[in-house]
């Protein structure tokens, strides 16, 4: 008994049936004793059918107007969500981001929580009222209405938690919880009872689309304990918290990453700060290079390969193709059919064996590795996109993470 | 050259093409000079779609989370009809009930407006943006979301207007202005240049739906010049204002009403303040009596006669069911095959002959008249429904209102 906030994801309360199953889980919740605060996002499809109608008027809106139009769908989804609690015969009250005082600096469509006020939620908390928040959404210095972007209705719920001192947060979703693999490529992937927040935040950016990577470092910065369930199911979820390394496995989970895309400049020039030049062309125009392999050169000309996102690849070639003065090559190839798999856990910084394994592994699968880059706590390897998921279940089975 | 308050309704705004329309009208105001106000509507059927949303989860949602709910509509059509005016490349801001600053008491769904807050407005007005405010909803003094109710947006305009001084308040409807008599029914009736705003409120009254009688009453407190206008037709339309009498005509409408249901309670006991009881039983009940006939009684026994609306039929003979003790009668009749005719004019005061002509053209048709009831400025008689259309004609003919 304590204070529990819980997050319900759009496809959580998409039609009235699932917001009564979810107005259900919250009263459980509630009349365990708890003081319960939830935020929801904005139903099912509503957001994509805003864009649209906005697309419809005016493809360039400014961004404090689409903010305007698009945080009116988590108001539609807290009104429902709190009129099925109400159905329950519980107490319960709706709150907007403005009203709770969930304060944001002005970058509309992307603002970051600066602020989350207490005193509205505290005091309806003290009428013994369920308090359901709007996800996604704040209010500027000027008392405009801004949105978080992706993934800001977990970061809404782990930000009140933070503010309200919150036992625990519990994050909703289609999901059971974080595996060691997709289970719809490995069929041995199992559920992680708990993970640290370093590795979710690596599993987060890999491609395991459950937690956004802005809540997990919100929660691992203000010590927020992050439970992952199913918004459908009753199963135990994974927590995300500080964990004790010392027993745990070295491996916690393989990912597989097909959004990316591979470019490759054939005999460059081989003078010294070639490579900073063109990685700053890049990264003026916002273009994230992630893997980078830089053959050694022979004084006269070298390789360099790097790999951008696929939505990014247009541009980055365009750059390159702009600034040929500058990066003088023999060649340049590039293609979309990689895949970036990688494996993660806090525990291999200190195990000099884990690579070695995992290249055994792809080896054994006659898997061919293009690119290799490691980080404390983990290691990615590009293949062919082609050989993906094979490689995903090969490094899987070899760990036996199970 | 001034401040102008513009009110478009929701099927002026109901898709992309009508908001652009819209845009367009509002643009051409604010480039002749003009400061421009705006209050907009839901969209088309957004409120309905919003109410069937609530009702599949809870037909008896508080009314407080169904403002929260319907309120999100007029969010929208701002956001949205905002973009259309970026687009056209004027500056622009829209603004929520909230953000106005629109304090009202705390009738959830029935609000009335307390005080409109004018800073945000006039510093977006001094840098010459046109302000697009949320009609049909306001705050209350705990900070929460509340809706005006039936003509909600028409008093958000006249609201505005009177707080900040608006030269005239223009409200767009889907008719050119204010007719003489409903253009459906009587070819020959014609739109009326200007009306006074105690000829609009008894035209209201009686069913010519144009403009909402809480908005009229409002405007003429505070001295706020209406405009009806179309918003898709480029015509002149009525002005609602304080008129001078003198030169004006007698009877400026004529107007049907079938939302009405007649009962006549026959032999009841000839005691004085009998009528008083059975009225109070029903306003008890927030039943409202229209028009009432009481027969000279003979001592012994007398007939009363009234009307309420269709909608309060059932419920008023409930009532008079469940007291038969006090209302002790021979017989109870009723019928909803009945329409209110009347004729509105301010001049008609001081005019005896005006009854007199009414009741000469309905002679003349052949329509018989079960009831009369008089005002200061309007005549309205009961008819048979089917005879209402032909009783319309007739008056309006016989006035020669052309």
């Amino acid at each position: 008994m304590g204070l529990i906030v819980q997050k319900y994801g759009g496809s959580s309360v998409r039609d009235a049936e699932r917001v009564m199953n979810v107005a259900n889980r919250i009263v459980e919740a509630y009349d365990a004793g708890n003081d319960v605060i939830v935020a929801v996002s904005a139903q099912g499809d509503t957001t994509d059918d805003l864009i649209a109608k906005a697309e419809e008027i005016n493809p360039n809106a400014s961004k404090r107007e689409m903010d305007m139009l698009l945080s009116s769908g988590e108001q539609i989804s807290i009104a429902l969500l709190a009129m099925a609690i109400e159905k329950i015969g519980r107490p319960v009250v709706s709150l907007t981001g403005w009203q709770v005082g969930i304060q944001t600096d002005s970058r509309y469509s992307a603002a970051r929580i600066k602020h989350v006020n207490s005193e509205r939620i505290r005091s309806e908390l003290d009428k013994r009222r369920i308090v359901i928040v709007a996800g996604f959404q704040g209010i500027n210095k000027f008392g405009d209405i801004t949105t978080l972007g992706r993934g800001g209705s977990d970061t809404s719920a782990v930000a009140l938690a933070a503010a309200l001192g919150a036992e625990v947060c519990e994050i909703y979703t289609d999901v059971d919880g974080v595996y060691t693999a997709d289970p719809r490529i490995v069929k041995d992937a199992y559920k992680l009872d708990d993970i640290s927040y370093d590795e979710m935040l690596e599993l987060a950016s890999l491609g395991a689309n459950v937690l956004h990577n802005r809540s997990v470092e919100m929660a691992k910065k203000y010590h927020v304990k992050l439970a992952v369930k199913s918004s459908l199911r009753r199963v135990e979820g994974t927590y995300v918290k500080e964990v004790n390394q010392v027993e745990k496995m070295l491996v916690r989970g393989v990912t597989r990453d097909n959004d990316c895309a591979w470019i490759a400049l054939c005999g460059v020039e081989d003078t010294p700060g070639k490579a900073f030049e063109i990685f700053s062309l890049l990264s003026q125009k916002n273009i994230s290079v992630d893997l980078i392999i830089q053959s050694i050169g022979n004084g006269v000309k070298k390789d360099i390969s790097f790999t951008v996102t696929e939505g990014d690849l247009p541009v980055a070639l365009q750059i390159l193709e702009d600034n040929k003065n500058i990066v003088n090559m023999d060649d340049i190839k590039w293609t979309k059919d990689v895949s970036k798999v990688s494996i993660v856990g806090a525990g291999m910084v200190n195990n000099a064996g884990v690579a070695t394994t995992m290249f055994e592994a792809l080896y054994d699968a006659h898997i061919n590795i293009s690119m290799i880059a490691t980080s404390e706590i983990k290691i990615s390897v590009l293949v062919d996109q082609k050989d993906a998921e094979r490689a995903v279940v090969a490094i899987h089975d070899k760990f036996m993470l199970k």
